[in-house]
């Protein structure tokens, strides 16, 4: 099993898993698992696999399920037991559902020894429709008062990685999306404030992934 | 397989199936099926079920994938492949993620012949946190202009049904949950302009799930 502690390094990399069968997302992982910090997998791979795939992938590395948890408090509770009993290390929540559904993702994360993410800005360029600057930090906000583990912020801005870094405080973790075939430079988004950053297509579609992984890790280790 | 033009009806029940095991959920849906337009499934279900689920329950009446869908496009896109190959007649998707994530999952629902409702508000007392009224009327109108089929609007605030309801005018339709158990009133939330309320425990925690549905259809019936 892998070590559920490498979430407390200080800088790295999580491997965002965006592929949608089973053993593309083990090959893969076993390719790269001693460069990255976590896998991060989401529905498209879930729903096709079911939850069992957690057990699979956390031999190699910690497992985030990025579900963007978005309900009311106790069907978020459910939620979470599921992806905590399915093995996984940590998982991601929308913070716009309010602060009775965060408190209850971090609850029910905390009674499995669990860590929550809390998504504070998109990536995606709707993303900033509804969440503008101020709703941004107040989530951010939110989440270190509800005790969420870390937030997610866009490594496609990393101006707005600062600002947030400044609402949080040393406090809470940042992890980035975006690094890679979105754009988003490693260096400049881990010097904003980030803790690790969130690699997908540039890895998972490389044709030698492992190589892309440690182009990056070298990227970062310079900054350290 | 059930006809998924129930959904067309003015008036009527969708049943909030949240249920954690395969054998109640089937054996609830049976049980009350020709009093219901359709059964409304979340993640705590298809988590421990899988989504095979869907095509068991589609066998009595329409399904609707409660998912709160709300990521990036591309993953909301993938999200709603599964949800819609799977048989599903709807998708509820979150709006606060902005336009092109809610058009995107329009485009694919459209695709496969499904439904898209959008929720603009949420029933639980952390939910108006960050969805204002503003907000709410916003993510309602957007749900127009997408081409959503539907808007999600809480039953336990009749007045916001009513608000929502004149945004939207007849183009789109209302669910609404929160009747029953949650303390909101069937008759209450049609005359403020619901098509459908959503009752889930005081239907599938009754002793006999058939009388409570007969009840709520009565109450209906009386205003048509």
């Amino acid at each position: 099993m892998a070590d559920k502690n490498k979430l407390q390094r200080k800088t790295g990399i999580i491997l965002a898993l965006d592929v949608t069968d089973e053993a593309s997302a083990l090959e893969i992982t076993a390719a790269v698992a001693d460069l990255v910090d976590a896998v991060k997998i989401g529905y498209p791979l879930v729903l096709g696999t079911g939850l069992s795939i957690v057990s699979k992938l956390s031999k190699y590395a910690p497992v985030i399920a990025d579900f963007k948890v978005a309900d009311i408090p106790n069907t978020d509770h459910l939620i979470c037991e599921h992806v905590f009993k399915a093995g996984c290390a940590a998982v991601i929540v929308q913070g716009f559902t309010g602060p009775d559904s965060l408190s209850e993702c971090v609850k029910t994360a905390t009674a499995f020894d669990g860590k929550v993410f809390v998504v504070s800005e998109m990536s995606h360029p709707g993303g900033s429709y509804f969440f503008t600057d101020e709703i941004s930090k107040e989530i951010a906000g939110l989440s270190r008062k509800y005790g969420a583990f870390g937030i997610v912020a866009p490594a496609t801005r990393p101006e707005r990685v600062k600002e947030l870094r400044a609402v949080i405080g040393d406090d809470l973790k940042i992890i980035s999306p975006g690094v890679g075939a979105q754009g988003g430079s490693a260096a400049d988004t881990i010097k904003a404030g980030a803790d690790w950053v969130i690699v997908g297509r540039s890895i998972y579609n490389a044709e030698n992934p492992r190589d892309e992984a440690m182009k990056v890790k070298v990227e970062i280790e310079k900054l350290i």
